[in-house]
């Protein structure tokens, strides 16, 4: 095991109408003058946005607004908040929303008490310091709810990028998995894959002898293999909601994936598609999965074969591990199709013709050098083949 | 699921050479002068106390001390502890040790801010405000490191007893694995017997459809299953000792246990052991499992059948669930034996005659009112049984 340092210092409110503490659990961190940041519809439809004004008022904390994030959060919105802050002397950022809200909410968090470009923290430099946030999540999916992660999309080049740094990881968060009932199942499945990728993407690692955090992440991930489908099929299954909504905490809080190299490059892949088509994130990922675990097969037959079978429950075949190993990616494949998601390129509404464009985007921005990094180390050339297994 | 409240703000420095950041780290979390907790001999033979004192000055943090902590800590040096504070001015208490060192640590972080009788804490009363802790952890065991609870041991009565609160879980704790090679084999085994506990306790649950930390518990006993053996053949197997590491932190930092009803007759049945006979909590807690677990099989058959068939390997007889939960409880017996443990009262130096002054002093002693309760109710005649099933 490598050695690391691990620090998760989020409070989490967790069950039925936990929401309505939010007032207390705001001035309990510190908060004085609130923004509440917020998406669309959904939100004030259901009526939890002004459950959430109610209970800051009982606090006696005010408040001013913003919504509109839009999923693959952008910077313009972003700068708006900045200013909004500024201008009404915010000291608390509460996002009410998914991912995406919850990564806008960091971004202006950091960008409000930094004076330079907000988006210096999306090329490169760590975040050091930030407006304390709190967040009530809508939707099981990012994680960003007890990460120090987050991701913006620059509409200056729809340039997809993530930033991080512990003084953006939340000082609460309110998860009632009874507001995750009304997400339409596609979006649901979406979350759902999104967690599954956070763990393969920490599983597939070069790191020996981590038997600790590989059964963590077998655990999670045999979680979501149980509930995914319990919650494709009936919506308002509160306990198999539960149990998806602590596990995309866990999946991403860092602590199951600890002390072990780790791999990015589907997420890194899968960016480049949802900055261009703007297709929904864990969509992305479900047709990116398969091709990238495909395609690194051969570094480590006996990692994939173990997911297999200790996940997919695959028998193992000792006379041919990579027929277990392919045996596993195929499961991944069909789960990922029994629970609604696409299984290719034109199903995302990307274009063949576009793939030189996304290898080169991938593997020449952000700073990067012609390749990307993790399990394997991927050229353009081999990230230009990835993408054509995805046809 | 039931609705929950989760922190767990410790930071953690894990791996080689990790306690030489103690300095840079008690300085971080506000420390301006120190007490040094520690045990005996071992911290001083091996170097450890003087790289800490190193890395302190290093820092220019001033510091006391306080060795002497019994396994089985004791009120008596807690007083002490609690006087040295007051009169040296202590604002930061540093654990060098193993779960008596921590908790005894604990019990001094409390009584030094309050006004009455320390006790007060371990006779019901909740504890809410502490001097801060910072802990360098010498074995896996107690998992104290990252949990809010404490147990002390009174002189008077050689009562056992625990006490919780927020408040006292450490700013960081350092877990360097190397640290641990040195321990002997049976404390070795002792401490992984501690962390079986942790698991088992929260698994025997009466919550229904609590996938995700069902999952999570397996994990982490299936780590124990692979790991506990390749420490006790080879104490200088840095690799597992890392993995049990990790495993002990997560088994108690509450994380796999959310949400859910959990049972700790084991832990209660065996601290009347360990106060009357001093015995090694872990070895008392090898006794006391299979017993407890056999003793209330039948209030749920199919649990015990899970966790045999998951984590033991026990093919699953679909005609006599019995069976099968029955053969996972002797795996148990059996790994626990592997491994150095004790299997009845005698080899823990317990006698049957005190059987019925366990039982008793156990179901009405700390204010109980002739029961306790978990997973089962079990009464005064109920904990008789169970003891002499240990016979």
């Amino acid at each position: 095991m490598e050695n690391f340092h691990f620090w998760s210092p989020t409070y989490f409110a967790f069950g039925r109408d936990s929401e309505n503490e939010v007032g207390s659990l705001a001035a309990r961190f510190g908060a004085s003058r609130v923004l509440i940041h917020y998406g669309g519809g959904s939100v004030l439809r259901s009526g939890l946005l002004d459950r959430v004004k109610d209970s800051l008022r009982a606090a006696g904390l005010p408040y001013v607004e913003l919504g509109g994030v839009q999923p693959n959060p952008r910077s313009g919105l972003v700068y708006r908040g900045i200013e909004l802050c500024r201008s009404e002397r915010v000291d608390f950022i509460l996002a009410v929303g998914g991912g995406s809200t919850i990564d806008s909410a960091k971004a202006i968090a950091a960008g409000a008490v930094y004076d330079g470009d907000f988006w210096d923290f999306y090329s490169g430099k760590r975040i050091e310091a930030a407006l304390p946030i709190g967040t009530v999540l809508t939707i099981a999916a990012a994680g960003s709810e007890g990460s120090p992660d987050t991701v913006i999309t620059n509409e200056n080049g729809m340039l997809k990028r993530g930033a991080s740094g512990d003084a953006v990881r939340p000082k609460f968060s309110i998860l009632n998995p009874a507001l995750t009932e009304t997400l339409p199942p596609y979006q649901s499945a979406a979350g759902i894959t999104d967690i599954i990728a956070h763990l393969y993407e920490r599983y597939l690692t070069n790191t020996r002898e981590v038997e600790v955090t590989d059964r963590l992440i077998e655990a999670l991930l045999l979680t979501m293999v149980h509930e995914g489908p319990r919650v494709i099929k009936d919506p308002h299954n509160y306990e198999a909601r539960a149990n998806i909504m602590w596990a995309g905490m866990m999946a991403h809080n860092k602590s199951v994936g600890v002390g072990r190299s780790q791999d990015w490059s589907s997420h890194e892949i899968e960016h480049e598609l949802s900055a261009l088509y703007d297709c929904a994130h864990g969509a992305g990922l479900a047709v990116v999965m398969p091709a990238v675990f495909t395609y690194n097969l051969h570094h480590d037959v006996m990692r994939f074969a173990q997911v297999a079978h200790r996940v997919w429950g695959c028998p193992m075949d000792f006379a041919n591990p990579e027929a277990t190993a392919r045996e596993g990616i195929e499961a991944l494949r069909r789960f990922l199709i029994s629970i609604g998601m696409p299984k290719n390129l034109a199903e995302l509404g990307a274009k063949e013709e576009d793939i030189p464009y996304l290898a080169k985007t991938l593997c020449y921005g952000n700073g990067r050098q012609g390749s990307i990094s993790g399990f394997v180390t991927l050229t353009e050339s081999d990230c230009e083949r990835i993408y054509r297994l995805m046809l």
